[in-house]
């Protein structure tokens, strides 16, 4: 790569954390380009040449964040042990991708959409897509078969469990609450799509 | 009840209402305590004899809401069906209670909490004593025994998957895709906590 192409690029990846952190700290109604300028040390105007609306922004942001997630957790899944503790470790994981500074961002994002239009717009395709990397993703990492009855839907609850698992946590750190209800949901999941795994793992 | 009393007891019910409307529509930032008031048809003079902060009437819209649901669920209980059929039953009716606008006033105060100390001293006691409440009432509709083994993790985390459902459905209104979740969260359920079941239902 050229080195100005390099700089654009890491100026890009600086105002897309800055914008993560700035959204998590103080909400949408405070999130400005302008504020993710000045957190990020870019000036505004190179701010702007990247991302055309403030919408373009925060959505680019959490499309990286999201994205990197997803590729943290495949990464990590040469490490996992087989069998029931895989179910476990699995589960463990994916609710940990909804904790942090990115689903606090998240959250802000999708409040804010659901009294806005033109950004709502573009915050469902943008669920969508991270939605079907991480439903993806989990059914790789657990190793099951979608095709048999019951597994599609147990691990898109798996999905929505660690959303609200999420949600609860955005307020509170409640580790061993949360740790708790991992373990019990481990075992109904493995109960559930045990008979789906395939054979190799 | 004398009339002067019913008259107030009258506003200020008005008042948690439209409090709920507003923030689901408009959003935390755009919610003031004249908004409410003028959607309530009451005088600002009066909304603040009712409520001396922002606050305190936004967190006593919710904390009256989220009792009013839970009271909903347990005068619906008696027209349940027994046995596994029930586990379904109740499940969906707890998904159901976060939904609406109730849900989606909730989720802005949520949102709003994580970055405002005040607020959020004043959203965690309240979400705790409804999460109590509503956790206390899935037990009972659920007729099981809390101190089996599982019991009590599993029914934490069908709150939790109710929330997920909830912030999911947020933006979009996906019902046959809930309603698939619900079917076979169920099943899990009532595999797991099925041997817990008190011996009248």
């Amino acid at each position: 790569m050229e080195p100005r192409q390099e700089r654009s690029r890491a100026t890009r990846r600086r105002l897309l954390d800055a914008a993560i952190l700035c959204l998590a700290e103080v909400g949408w109604s405070g999130s400005t380009v302008a504020l993710v300028a000045a957190r990020a040390g870019v000036s505004r105007g190179a701010a702007q040449h990247h991302f055309r609306t403030r919408e373009d922004l925060f959505v680019a942001a959490l499309r990286h964040a999201g994205a990197a997630r997803v590729g943290e957790m495949r990464r990590h899944a040469a490490g996992l042990p087989t069998g029931r503790e895989r179910t476990e470790a699995v589960v463990a994981m994916l609710v940990d991708a909804y904790t942090g500074a990115e689903f606090a961002a998240g959250v802000q994002l999708w409040a804010a959409a659901a009294n806005a239009p033109a950004l709502r717009a573009q915050v469902l395709p943008l669920e969508e897509d991270v939605g079907r990397q991480a439903h993806r993703a989990a059914v790789e990492l657990l190793g099951v078969d979608e095709g048999a009855p019951g597994v599609r839907e147990s691990v898109q609850a798996c999905l929505d469990l660690a959303r609200g698992l999420g949600l609860a946590g955005l307020l509170t750190d409640d580790g061993p609450r949360r740790e708790r209800v991992v373990r019990q949901w481990a075992v109904m999941l493995d109960a559930a799509v045990g008979a789906a795994r395939s054979p190799v793992r």
